[in-house]
């Protein structure tokens, strides 16, 4: 009360997006980015939480390992439990309780890898559910009112993202469609609170990305997403379609590179100017028994690791390597136990966010070229082929 | 340095064992268990950590919902990873990183329930794995042996627990085995940082429980387990068993019932005498949508839980309760979502054991028959049963 009546009030909630570069080291930026549900320092890796938990973790578990973002996918949760119910239940934060930033995707490139009995033409896409079989249109207009619904802090305009490899024609088509339907989807948002990112396509093309690129910057969007890689196209693609973004892309405003990648391809991506990643690595490798550490890929089930008391890597501080050894892991993940995708979703997704904390302070340090040499040595290293891995029976 | 050289050790580990009856209530004891790792309040209940971890819990999950002492199966751990490995990384306390006290059973009620091609004469069990076929023999003096390397702080004699129903010549057949490998299992005991506690057989024979019971008082085991119990018996003839038994067992030992079960089972065995319990059913239901409550249980995939934005339990304090709706954990569940899992099991949990720190609690302000009434009427109440609830769709 009195702190409101020296016109300070005591409490306000802010609705305010905002977005600095603080930084830089190269092409390299270090920035800070303030959405309605808290402030993230970028780079950033957001764990993918698709049906509105992060597989195998709770929130609490999140906010250990360092989680400022998550990420959930329109198509799943437009499915089930629907975005009504969602919406009802107070929007993404008060139905999965989780405090912090969300971002959902537009449903576009689910809709092609999972759906089933596809149809695409001008007014948007036709599909049957993957869950039931049920029928649905996704249309750009249908995909921002179910992710209004949702109210995630930042959204995604709803694009056509072509399968790697794809002829140019159709590619080019791809990426005209996706600049009709970012307009469409530009037109349809009206939420004040949220923020929605343009979605640049165009393939390994640098003519069309820059093209894509060029079409979406003049409808102003408050960021903008590099889709359709990561799709099984040549690293050098990437990278070179990432050089010949970033020079295009507006300077201060955050950059998300959807569904990007190993540890190495968040060094790649940061070094070219990237400010937000997401992908499912770190969880699914997980729950298959694939740890990421400082001295590279660890594959639990190796036989080497049956009798080893080491931590899954050494140098790491999170719960899992401070409570558990390979052994014990190894032990849990050929018991299939739930637990051990517990412990090493925990190690994987600590290690993601470690590793970016570190590309933030070397940007900052002005050392970012060391660290990303350093580690993308590191983590170039094939996984661990000792002799005695070769262990088929599991036992 | 200066405490040592003042003749107080800076840190002594305990290895004195302790039991002490503190207050009684009707036959419902409260005491306080000390052992190398801890001290344990009673009543107790354990949760089931089968291959040294409680399914989809971490240890500070574990911590968090007050567990105190878990309970770890010879008969899984023997066959996967081998209790000679978990010896080497330090016993269950070093291979799982659990601090608190160990419970490990014998082995053989889990040779009867899961492994095949079982044969028993006087020598022990021949049986094969139910993991990869692979021949065992698990003697009274091997059951020991391994108990002996998992290092837990309290172990079990290797028992013959009957089938219910058998014939009674059957069951006083197997309660005379019984015996006589109680005592062996006494000669092979050597660690003296363990107790070993025999087990009370008999099935619902009170005379042969009875026999029992002092057979085995005289080779003065510092604990008894009652087992051959909940196994498919009508509660009335458990009641009437652990009546039988209470004045027979010695007051100054704790009593153990094993596998035992509902929440009012729990409460029914204290007001019986009983100190210490196990069970999987709260972390088995959890994993199955089955919740336990103050309210009576809630099966989460009923479809009233659809747009519930209530808690599970109202009443409850723990992360789930204070984090999660009944509509989101119906959504997780119904998505086979790993965090429906770990979310359920919380709860069951740290109800549990929210429950017995009510019956201690009650036990010593003289009021424990007020509260056993009191939630045996709520734990009475059927399944919920809501038409609405008929959703075979899951939609």
């Amino acid at each position: 009360m009195l702190a409101e009546a020296c016109g300070q009030p005591s409490y306000t909630r802010r609705t305010v997006f905002r977005f600095d570069v603080e930084a830089r080291d190269g092409r390299a930026r270090a920035g800070r980015l303030e959405t309605p549900h808290g402030v993230v320092e970028t780079p950033i890796f957001m764990p993918v939480g698709t049906a509105g938990a992060v597989k195998a973790m709770t929130g609490h578990e999140l906010e250990r390992v360092g989680a400022r973002i998550l990420l959930a996918n329109t198509y799943h949760l437009m499915l089930r439990p629907g975005e009504a119910l969602v919406a009802d239940l107070g929007g993404l934060h008060g139905f999965t309780g989780w405090p912090g930033p969300f971002l959902t995707d537009s449903g576009g490139y689910q809709v092609f890898s999972l759906s089933q009995l596809r149809r695409l033409d001008e007014q948007g896409v036709r599909f049957r559910s993957h869950i039931d079989g049920s029928a649905h249109l996704l249309t750009p207009e249908r995909s921002i009112e179910i992710q209004m619904q949702l109210g995630a802090d930042i959204i995604m305009a709803f694009d056509e993202c072509p399968p790697f490899p794809a002829p140019r024609e159709a590619v080019a088509d791809a990426t005209a469609r996706t600049a009709r339907w970012a307009a469409r989807s530009r037109a349809a948002h009206t939420r004040k609170d949220q923020w929605l990112f343009g979605i640049v396509q165009g393939g390994v093309h640098e003519d069309l990305r820059i093209r894509s690129a060029e079409g979406l910057m003049k409808l102003d969007f408050p960021g903008y997403a590099i889709g359709g890689l990561s799709v099984g196209e040549p690293k050098c693609d990437r990278d070179r379609v990432l050089e010949s973004l970033d020079p295009i892309l507006p300077e201060a405003k955050p950059r998300y590179l959807m569904g990007v990648g190993t540890p190495a391809d968040l060094l790649e991506g940061v070094a070219r100017g990237v400010d937000m990643f997401d992908c499912v690595l770190p969880t699914r490798n997980a729950r298959n028994g694939q740890m990421f550490t400082s001295q590279g890929r660890l594959v639990i089930r190796n036989r080497r690791f049956r009798e080893d008391p080491r931590p899954p890597d050494p140098d790491c501080g999170c719960y899992t390597c401070r409570t558990a050894s390979r052994a014990y892991l190894r032990h849990l993940h050929m018991a299939r136990e739930i637990t051990a995708a517990i412990l090493m979703t925990i190690h994987n997704l600590a290690f993601y966010l470690d590793t970016l904390r570190h590309v933030r302070e070397t940007i900052r340090s002005g050392c970012f070229e060391d660290y990303r040499c350093r580690m993308t040595r590191i983590f170039a290293a094939p996984v661990a082929t000792d002799p005695r891995d070769d262990d088929p029976t599991g036992s």
